[in-house]
């Protein structure tokens, strides 16, 4: 069963519940059960809502009944087993952090995100979760992010990317290069990825890569800018066909065309952002998500259950050997 | 007069020489006189060319006939104005740093790239040459990115931005947020620029800002991750064209409209990266450029020269009270 938070949704909570119908697996629904007619599962009465401009940390600490901690709660103790939040990302990492709580050796969760390349979903991450990081991070990121493309996505061997300003091993911060040496020196080892080195922004959208991980301060302003770039091309492209075309056959043919673009570069197509090194899988959908957006989220949650993408994030971190050992443990944000 | 460095271009140097004549203002060629054939100025022979796969402090300090190291120090001697490189960017960055030599009171040189966003050229900055930064150069890299759009663009009051995570002060690297609280203690007193905070990844397409400072490997992820995605999308759009619409009159007005839209992406439209911070204005052209990139080039650092950026840059580095003083002097790279 999936714990769905409908706290903080843009479109809703009525938008939320009808996706949580449409993905077509069992779920409980935590939030206002005054505006949910005809829930799809139980409902957790949970008016209380976290809301994106709240300090997170305090906020989950301050407010045990709001809704995300509640459905947050429920995972961690094994009544659920996945989490799917319509709401605040802040609010439900760092309810995430504190009752689904890490997997055993990991140093930091990550958010990561499927980006939309067209014939060739590519995975980001960190997007924004710690805009600091050390060498050992990027390395969990990156397997971690092959293990889910493996679990997930079925991509049999992930290529992974470390993304810096330069294809040769010393380009980069003091920390990519360190994280590049110690991904190179893992390579051998393994079967179940492909370290291709470093990526430089371009490769990003090019198809040529699976996973791409980097520290959250760049993977969040790359997302962005990605989202940015696109909707100004798109707009762009829109206004041309517009000016030259509107009357012909031909604009109305290529306009068709172009809807059907913009719906595969639409983040709500992939389900939206999961949190990735955590004991169960937690997915947060986009913050407009549509019905369909929130469906695509909660199935995507399902997947990561039915895949086992936990236990095969841990074996993957284990026999790569970068788990945090007990003598070097970081303290938990 | 402006110093031409011909070695290195993706076009050859015939290229470049004619692109320095379409320019039209006095020019000096820097390369192998043996291949210019008519060139529209002086020639001084430098067939020596530094490839962008060498170490570029030890190659611009190991080949001082390179054409880029005797074209910078032409510029360094007061014997040409400006510099214009078609070469290797670390090389000419290199060899600025020895021989232009930094403003004095500058940190660290940035480089700055004209954003194509359609309708509202955008300055980024550092593009690359600085992965890493402290708060007082991304203090630096924002000043001097609205001195630059004042004399080179006209700007009246450029709209500063610090690209971050989130719009509050306190979002981002503590870097970020330093710098954060130095640009907006300086707004008041200034009335050159207008300090906007900070800005996420998909404003810097959305045209509401017209510099945005960030550090050199953010910056330079940003930058090609921003061409990638403009290159994945209109592949898109053409291919999106060509299935629907090919034979029709619609589609090729569309195409042509399309046509007009790459142009106005194209890097070679704005001239070339600027780096900011020396003693005179240095332009590093397109990897790729075409004659009339190089011309675009060319006429830029005329327009920097003529519009007196570095003077103005000193001035408003002085009076916001950032210049370097010779206590805190940090090594040179």
């Amino acid at each position: 069963m999936i714990a769905v938070d409908t706290g903080g949704a843009d479109e809703g909570v009525a938008t939320v519940v009808e996706g949580a119908r449409r993905a077509g697996t069992a779920v409980t629904l935590f939030g206002p059960a005054a505006e949910m007619a005809l829930p799809p599962g139980e409902v957790v009465d949970a008016p209380l809502v976290i809301a994106g401009d709240e300090e997170p940390v305090h906020a989950v600490r301050a407010k045990p009944e709001a809704s995300i901690v509640q459905a947050a709660r429920a995972v961690g103790d094994g009544r659920a087993e996945a989490l799917v939040s319509a709401g605040a990302t802040g609010a439900a990492l760092a309810a995430s952090l504190f009752h689904v709580k890490r997997l055993r050796g990991v140093h930091r969760p990550a958010i990561a995100v499927l980006l939309p390349v067209p014939g060739h979903p590519t995975l980001l991450l960190d997007a924004g979760a710690n805009v600091e990081v050390r060498p050992e991070h990027l390395v969990q990121f990156a397997l971690m992010g092959a293990a889910f493309m493996r679990a997930v996505h079925g991509t049999a061997r992930p290529r992974i990317g470390l993304l810096s300003v330069g294809e040769e091993a010393k380009k980069g911060t003091p920390y990519v290069v360190e994280a590049h040496a110690r991904l190179a020196a893992l390579a051998g080892e393994l079967a179940g990825h492909e370290f291709i080195g470093n990526v430089e922004g371009h490769e990003v959208t090019a198809g040529t890569v699976d996973v791409v991980a980097t520290d959250g301060f760049t993977g969040n302003v790359a997302l962005k800018l990605m989202e940015g770039t696109a909707r100004t091309v798109t707009a762009a492209v829109r206004d041309a066909v517009r000016a030259s075309a509107l009357a012909s056959l031909g604009g109305l043919l290529v306009r068709g065309r172009l809807a059907g673009l913009r719906r595969e570069l639409d983040p709500n197509a992939t389900g939206g952002a999961v949190l990735l090194g955590l004991r169960r899988p937690v997915v947060i959908a986009h913050g407009g998500s549509s019905a369909e957006g929130i469906a695509n989220a909660v199935r995507l949650a399902r997947r990561a259950v039915d895949g086992r993408v936990v236990e095969r994030t841990a074996e993957a971190l284990a026999s790569a050997g970068v788990l945090r050992s007990a003598g070097t443990a970081s303290v938990a944000p």
